[in-house]
């Protein structure tokens, strides 16, 4: 029988925030927690000696991508995801859901989860061709690697993710996007509520199962979601879809969803800006996957704790290929203590990031994966000390 | 007074193949060694922990580049290139010269140092055009990132040198190419030998400094720029410019300056295949530098030894990208103990190389840096044991 449980440690007073432990048979999950993201079974730029000198607690992979590169069965033959990367530690997989909705409806109308446009503009030929094909059995989609034609079901999501061998699945869901209206939302909902239980019958139990909570925007789909989703018998509960057009909206709809569970597990899936973790986990969220702290490195965006002048206004961002940082001898940020601001300066990691030397992407994804998890730890402490609020409002300001 | 020494701890009965020592303040190279090339102040992929993890010794940095990016002087603001960098060991820098060739003639005649063509084709537009011209009082060349006119000589080859910082520096020099007739071999090397004593004359001796021997592959000129850069009072010698069209003249033209040689260290800027060591060291060389390692590693060429399938036929090398290593659980090379065959296969590192994850250049370049340091360790080992010759044909063969 699958080894895994979460416990809630402490609750805050004032909020939905709570601290917890999701214990797994590779070792425990303190949280709130932000899941680093490792797409092909790497968390671009690192490798797994990496994550241990960060001590990253876990890390999330995605199906879709594996399966069709270098394939679930290879990973399988190699020893699972663990083996393959080299990575001891508990390991979650998405459904392949999101992707099929990303690469496919997202792509096509330049839209993502929030109702932003994707930061890397998609070119026109790109949008008009028709990546995916969502039916009431499954989704048929188009490698975004090869062109051909792939079939995902529930089934086929199980048996990818068993290859896999991570130690947190999630159910098979339709993401839907917020330029969907209300009746294909339900539609993609009800599929999704199918998808979930036929999940569970093709999932064999040694691997820990999360039901993902489907509804876009709309409130009673939400309701209907949340009640359906958690009448089933999932291991934790998993926020995915559109969050509707904008921070407001996604407040709200965790604001509907979360006082309707119980005391499992809640995961936010694909949210990571430092507003949104504090937001979410003031409303009962316990862990999040993102890939922003990686994919914003890459781009020369490094983060600023509020003690070195990041604030809500700059993102708690700096951007290292401003020429002010030209012979800045400081680290990236003089209150950070990564191994990347113990060593290098600012004017250093400019110069790597405008030389386009390979160097700086290591470095400077080592500082803002590094970022996010003390930015967790103090969160974790300001819940544990009864100081969330106070940390919050040193963060994002008076509200 | 500047703190340099070389010391000549055991030769090769059978060769002039030898052990040393060079010592600096900032510590010793134990030789034969090959030094790894850090053009940008980086050595590529790897960080300043990665070379102190690799047990790196020193480094060499080009004066041509960081001349243009970030610029010597913002270098020197910043503590020198030791400071800029993070690396506290031993490091060189070249002269500016090389690069003016390999940038300018060579690239126009598409043609590296021994004969063959640049290993990455220059599109017709970049040959055609004159990137550099070179007059007795200098070289004149335009900076292959902005396309603007510098202008670079021995007392501005000292100054930039100075201002890096670097422990051993060359002395400006005119490197030709095999396609230069006699006449401008000739005229190129008076030239070098003219700017050999003004290096000297610009210099502080705060740091060490090497001559530089030029001469082509002419018998006549090479004994004349050997008996004249020795003569003068350089730290080291250095060899450089053409070396011919093809190995065995390259060791044709060893044998002619070596035994004119007194016991100053000697350095062979930019060779580094695995037979050009033996066959160098056998000749008497105590240093190199090359790209090669970290450049073939980056075009998915993992080093491969002898008892791992290594021959000279596949240059000791195992291409990742073959579709024989998709299921590979073995490390890279069974015999090698760097951290990436510690922990990965080739099967992940090939998957890495095909989904082009930036992840893959560092663990690739740590592997094949890790191999050739190793080799030069059985290299040294074989001398003092009185078995290079030995080793050599485990590697080469019979000769």
């Amino acid at each position: 029988m699958i080894d895994f449980n979460f416990k809630v440690l402490e609750e805050d007073g004032e909020s939905r925030a709570r601290l917890g432990t999701i214990k797994t048979k590779r070792g425990s999950i303190q949280t709130p927690y932000f899941v680093p993201v490792a797409t092909l079974a790497t968390v671009k730029a690192l490798d797994a000696c990496d994550l241990l000198a960060l001590g990253v607690q876990c890390t999330l992979a995605n199906t879709y991508h594996l399966h069709l590169k270098p394939g679930d069965e290879v990973i399988k033959r190699l020893g699972g995801l663990h083996g393959f990367m080299g990575f001891d530690g508990p390991i979650f997989t998405d459904s392949g859901g999101f992707q099929a909705f990303s690469l496919g409806f997202g792509r096509e109308h330049n839209i993502n989860k929030i109702g932003g446009v994707f930061p890397d503009g998609r070119n026109a030929e790109e949008k008009r061709e028709n990546l995916t094909k969502i039916q009431d059995n499954g989704i048929y989609f188009k490698s975004i690697y090869d062109g051909a034609w792939h079939f995902l079901d529930a089934k086929k999501s199980m048996q990818i993710q068993a290859n896999l061998g991570a130690d947190i699945i999630m159910a098979f869901d339709e993401c839907t996007s917020p330029l969907s209206d209300y009746n294909y939302t339900k539609m993609a909902m009800k599929r999704t509520h199918e998808w979930a239980s036929q999940s569970l019958d093709h999932h064999d139990r040694t691997q820990a199962i999360y039901g993902i909570i489907q509804g876009g925007w709309f409130e009673d789909l939400r309701h209907e979601s949340t009640e359906f989703i958690a009448s089933l018998p999932f291991d934790g509960m998993a926020i995915g879809g559109s969050l509707g057009n904008g921070k407001k909206d996604m407040h709200q709809v965790l604001d509907w969803i979360i006082p309707k569970l119980d005391d499992r597990t809640r995961h936010l899936l694909g949210i990571g800006d430092i507003d949104d973790i504090f937001e979410c986990v003031q409303r009962g969220i316990d862990t999040f996957d993102c890939v922003s702290p990686t994919r914003i490195a890459r781009r020369g965006n490094l983060y600023l704790s509020p003690e070195s002048g990041g604030t809500l206004d700059n993102k708690f961002r700096l951007s290292i290929k401003s020429t002010r940082y030209k012979e800045d001898p400081n680290p990236i940020d003089p209150a950070c203590y990564c191994s990347t601001c113990s060593r290098y300066s600012r004017a250093y990691l400019r110069h790597l990031y405008i030389s386009k030397e390979l160097t700086y992407f290591r470095l400077a994804s080592i500082h803002n994966i590094y970022f996010m998890l003390r930015l967790m730890e103090k969160i974790r402490y300001g819940i544990k000390s009864g100081a969330f609020f106070e940390l919050k409002e040193k963060w994002l300001g008076k509200i």
